[in-house]
């Protein structure tokens, strides 16, 4: 039999386009001899396809596109997600569901066991969950169905399982030839290769083949890295789809290891190509060409220009200097050099006259207070204002520049540098951003050499820098990355070495800047734990 | 046996201010001669404590107050709602917990069955439910105890459950002579009638008596009402709290009907009085006294100051108002006129010199082009820049004052009006708004009958009006509720008799200003369904 695995990059709720494509991928894989072609989870409404879920419109359309698609799979069989109604008496009215269509018809469905409610995942706000495994005939083997989180589960004897089901365990029971799990598995820095020791270990452990398909692109927050593959009964990859791009791996299951295998990108180089895929995803299904963004001479401005660069083209992107009373020369030259090195447009727009009126306007209201970071935001809220101009006049997407660092512990304005359709590096750390900038420099200068090495500066009041009120970042990051992405307490981190007044400090600045947050634009999950959909926490609260 | 229902408004997270609080509670129900004070459903951290919950030092301390609590109820028992680990090989790690604390220990512990996912609710993130009820025997009676969702059920013949248990027919069966909820139900316009007949519809058809405890106070998005009472077991409501506020309401078991019985408040009542308690919660709970308001001489600024005055007292309210050269002159006069009324302190701040600057600042880059939008959202944003600049400078939380019909189809500007902390009135729809306003004049004017009267306008251009672009507010808000509340499809609502490319129209402007909610400011809720957590759309989406 051959398999195709079909890893597709869908828009959210395009149910027209999205079969469609699919269509044409089915004759495409019918075309190169393929049996049967493996979408991933959800696929003809994409995945996540979030509250759209709730509208009984919008489950019709999918049920009939499913009904389309069948239509299509005459010489070649097809397996589909798509979201079904649950006819039950009792419980949620959905279930995420697979469709096995042949000879023209819908042959078997499959609802998912296990439905993740952790981080990103919202799966029992819509679905209920099926309560026994599938096996299909096809071919003349017997396929074990499973979507995503079916297959995450850890081996019976070391770990404690989220859920009292173990779908592969009983396919094994069952007996099976090869199990299919079609999944929407969001990217993480080092998911990838987890991905493979995992699933590795169970066709070792159940002495089953596995066809893996993941869904690619960015949807909103999430980047899917695709790297659908075909694992043999002794855990080795014998096939894998390329990384953070579509593609069409077939797969005679006879003759495995005849495939293509490509090697999934690692460590920087994933986080890159997931930055890239996910800016570029975002800005073009939101229905924009071209990006403006703020330069201000620093890493991140020069990191997020250089992505925007790699995704767009550098004829889609608009760098924008906005120098005050404060900025320094330096600020300027690298701005410039920065825009020279990726051939971007670049504009110069001080912002003296509008920061003066401005001042005038409060003086009045102001009288008798000192200055403080009142005077500071007023400047990031101009140039906030000056790039939502640019933005709504030429109808591109602001993209943001601030890292997550600085969001974790607020050191950013509300209406001003967080200003902005999608914030590219919201989650990447300060210290992982010069990772990226030496990895985007790779082969040649695109980042000004200053820019990565001149101490951050924010420059919204004189001879200002990051480090007078945060610690080194090599130390900033790792508690960070304890407190909010492993949900360490003080004590603990504290115990771990950490000083103790500066692990208070850092809590109390991530604690206290929730509100902020709560109104920041998306930002491109690439770390275990995202500020954002994933992470949410009350704003009126008071735990110390 | 005495009762005692104990309606608290908690801080969320704030462990041992809760705590002391209860201690003072039980002391004082104890004192006034209850045997057992029920509190509402997690009331030692407060509800919802979202991923708080996930922080294994925030499980610890909650556990430990419930030790504490304990050694509180010598004279007096209680029942006090905690997330208790969940020790079992599988499933998540907590669950939504009910302990009965008697002679300085927890004598039983009960956990909630019916989880909801739906609308704001997340709670199979969190929790693992249990499969069966349980009855406790206290000062000679069989209780059985619930929590909020447990009686949530329609009447088993009629109506589809999301649940396949039934926790009151079970407590029923296993004999009870009284049923307690401990709840967190968020207040809905309508909510608390509704509430009373759902309940004593089970009351009656079990022949058992209820007492409900609910939370009160507002927490970020959701206000809870209060309204605890107890139920006979003829469906006769005998004792009711007050709404909106703390309260503690001693029933005697035996003789219930010489109660004190509060009279709940209804429609634009209820509603105003949510929004009050919403909003001074916020307030406070986010560690602010005074707020700052922009006044546009309009009807919506004019009831988010009049809330905020009733919620805050007029000493900690202040207004802006921020003409620019597009001000009509009714706009300072209505806006001064309101400032008087509300005894509130009153800024005036124009904005052209600003305005100015940024037109030549931006002259260059727009050579060429037609105004539009842009010039429109500029003011907007000066505005906003001007708002948080007092509220930086003066800690003072900003208001927003946006309503639901213009956050729908995003007629509002992003870092402008939409710039503050809390969007007091953003699920009030604008026909709800005028409610409002006369609700609030009902003792003598405070909202200056112009701006009720006047033709609503966001005086961002020459002789603009809300009409020009947008139907009539009877019209868009009854689109709104069936698209937004009710998830009807265009052809649903056409076919109910509305103009289809007015529907289409408004439907488009909707799903296109997703981006916008995004970052909008966390908005009281008031409807069955608000923009914000309980509505989770994407917005790289496509489906028409």
């Amino acid at each position: 039999m051959k398999l195709a695995l079909a890893q597709m990059n869908p828009v959210v709720g395009d149910i027209r386009a999205n079969t469609a494509r699919m269509t044409e991928v089915i004759s495409q894989a019918a075309g190169r001899g393929a049996d049967l072609v493996v979408f991933s989870e959800l696929s003809v409404v994409g995945y996540p396809p979030k509250d759209l879920l709730l509208k009984p419109r919008f489950i019709d359309d999918n049920r009939r596109a499913v009904d389309e698609l069948a239509k299509s799979c005459r010489d070649c069989g097809a397996m589909v997600g798509f979201a079904c109604p649950h006819e039950g008496a009792t419980g949620l009215n959905l279930h995420n569901a697979a469709a096995l269509l042949a000879e023209g018809r819908v042959i078997q469905t499959y609802f998912k066991q296990l439905l993740p409610t952790y981080d990103v995942f919202d799966e029992r706000r819509y679905f209920e969950p099926a309560k026994s495994p599938q096996v299909v005939e096809f071919g003349g083997k017997r396929i074990g169905l499973t979507i995503c989180e079916d297959i995450w589960q850890g081996p019976e004897d070391t770990e404690r399982s989220l859920y009292d089901i173990r779908p592969l365990a009983e396919l094994s029971d069952a007996g099976v030839d090869l199990v299919v799990n079609m999944s929407a598995s969001p990217f993480v820095l080092g998911k990838p290769a987890f991905r493979s020791r995992c699933f590795g270990g169970h066709c070792r452990r159940y002495k089953l083949p596995l066809a893996y398909v993941n869904q690619v692109g960015g949807n909103d927050e999430l980047v899917f890295d695709g790297n659908s593959c075909f694992i043999d009964g002794d855990g080795k990859v014998l096939a894998q789809a390329r990384d953070f791009a579509e593609d069409l791996l077939l797969i005679d299951v006879e003759n495995p290891s005849a495939s293509r295998c490509e090697m999934p990108r690692e460590g920087i180089a994933s986080v890159h190509a997931a930055l890239v895929l996910g800016l570029r995803d975002y800005v073009r299904k939101c229905g924009f060409k071209r990006v403006v963004i703020g330069l201000s001479g620093g890493i991140d401005s020069a990191v997020t220009a250089a992505l925007a660069v790699q995704a767009l083209g550098h004829n889609n992107v608009t760098g924008v200097a906005m120098p005050s009373r404060y900025s320094s020369d330096h600020s300027l030259t690298d701005a410039a050099a920065l825009a020279r090195n990726l051939n971007i447009r670049y504009l110069t727009i001080p912002i003296e006259p509008a920061h003066a009126a401005m001042e005038s306007m409060l003086a009045d209201a102001f009288t008798g207070r000192g200055s403080d970071i009142t005077e500071e935001n007023i400047q990031a809220r101009l140039r906030g204002n000056i790039l939502m101009s640019l933005s709504n006049k030429f109808g591109c997407l602001l993209l943001t520049t601030g890292n997550k660092s600085e969001l974790a512990v607020g050191y950013c304005t509300l209406y001003g540098d967080m200003a902005g359709g999608l914030a590219v590096i919201s989650d990447v750390p300060k210290t992982m951003i010069y990772e990226l900038a030496r990895f985007i420099n790779r082969d040649g200068e695109l980042i000004p050499q200053s820019s990565i090495t001149k101490p951050p500066s924010a420059e919204l009041k004189p001879n200002q820098t990051d480090q007078d009120s945060l610690p080194p970042y090599e130390i900033l990051d790792e508690i960070l990355r304890r407190y909010v992405e492993q949900e360490q307490s003080r004590d603990k981190i504290v115990a771990d070495g950490f000083d103790d007044a500066t692990v208070a400090r850092v809590i109390n600045l991530v604690d206290r800047s929730e509100y902020k947050r709560k109104q920041a634009a998306p930002g491109l999950k690439v770390t275990s734990r995202a500020f954002g959909f994933g992470r949410r926490m009350p704003i009126a609260q008071n735990y110390r």
